[in-house]
């Protein structure tokens, strides 16, 4: 494609073409849209970014995002810290938060372990979990990482180091998805939504409470 | 959804979901893409789009963006200013440069006429072109627009203000796309593309030049 008419312009199309999934079309379109709104409005958007970048806090005992030292999660008192969810990033905490179904605190560990992309265990909030189960007051981890060789090698980490402290280690159901047919679920899962099926009776149990 | 956990990203979301085309599920993806990206990235993806509101220009001939008082189109001493294709927005500017089949000049109206959204004759660059009509440089003039009802009003009112003078007005080619088969193309550009056929001798012709 030509090079555009304005630096400014092509500037601004090369920035919003760095978003994940925005290719140089839409980009272009998206500009045009913040050139056609009001100086305010785009000025509003333009900082919003870097007020994110600048001023945004990451709670001290999660690894959530947050305004304060601690994240609304970890300061609640309704929360049961003696359940901790283990996820990959925010976007996680804020799908199972949208469930309304878990009511323990989160450990985000901001990745995965991905040899591939460089990412060991270091570089992530791995100690922070283990020193969290050492000082007891954790009973149960739920690891809610992504079924991905890379969420797999991380879990067994994980599990490793934690499994000779007495606590349950979980994983999160992996199944059918309510609503989906059999004949469109792939092989794998439905190979293990045979091997961890539950009782029948536990299902209406808890349909009903 | 539930609120996110902390105000700056909540606001960074807020204003990526303003964007045409994002919900909020995107919008979350890329506050945390940039999030995660250096802080100089994030300062500068902010910057651009300030910046561009703030100092993009708008070719005094044409209307096309620019960073000189004449963009480099009508700058072009290559260009031919007797032929003036006559487009919405500056998106089809670059999607016409981008044919390379176009020698001819540009005039951006900055919209279409369409009573629905309250956008009337005198809210666009309209007059911009009957002066340059006037002034007795322009040969052709070539509409451009889309094809809907709004598109065909304003092609009609310029058709009115201008037909008058000794200029051709033209409209471009509107058929099959090259490549689409004839059973998925709609009715009515289907009829169009057999009252508008074209000599095949020409199109042999165009081919080899």
């Amino acid at each position: 494609m030509n090079s555009l008419p304005s630096r400014v312009f092509e500037t601004a199309v090369n920035e919003l073409a760095k978003l994940p999934g925005i290719g140089r079309k839409t980009a272009m379109r998206m500009a045009l849209h913040l050139l056609k709104s009001r100086r305010e409005d785009a000025e509003a958007f333009g900082m919003s970014i870097i007020r994110m970048h600048n001023e945004i806090r990451y709670c001290i005992e999660c690894g959530n995002i947050s305004d304060e030292e601690l994240c609304t999660i970890c300061n609640s008192p309704k929360r049961d810290k003696s359940m901790v969810c283990v996820v990959e990033d925010i976007r996680d905490v804020i799908a199972i938060e949208n469930t309304g179904q878990f009511s323990g605190v989160y450990h985000v560990l901001g990745g995965i372990i991905s040899p591939m992309e460089g990412i060991g265990p270091n570089d992530l909030h791995i100690q922070g979990l283990i020193e969290k189960v050492e000082s007891g007051v954790v009973a149960e981890i739920i690891l809610a990482l992504p079924t991905t060789i890379e969420g797999d090698t991380t879990n067994f980490y994980i599990y490793k180091k934690l499994h000779a402290s007495a606590i349950h280690v979980t994983t999160i159901a992996r199944g059918i998805s309510v609503g989906d047919e059999l004949e469109h679920a792939d092989e794998v899962t439905l190979g293990r939504s045979i091997v961890n099926r539950t009782l029948y009776e536990n299902t209406i149990r808890k349909k009903n409470q």
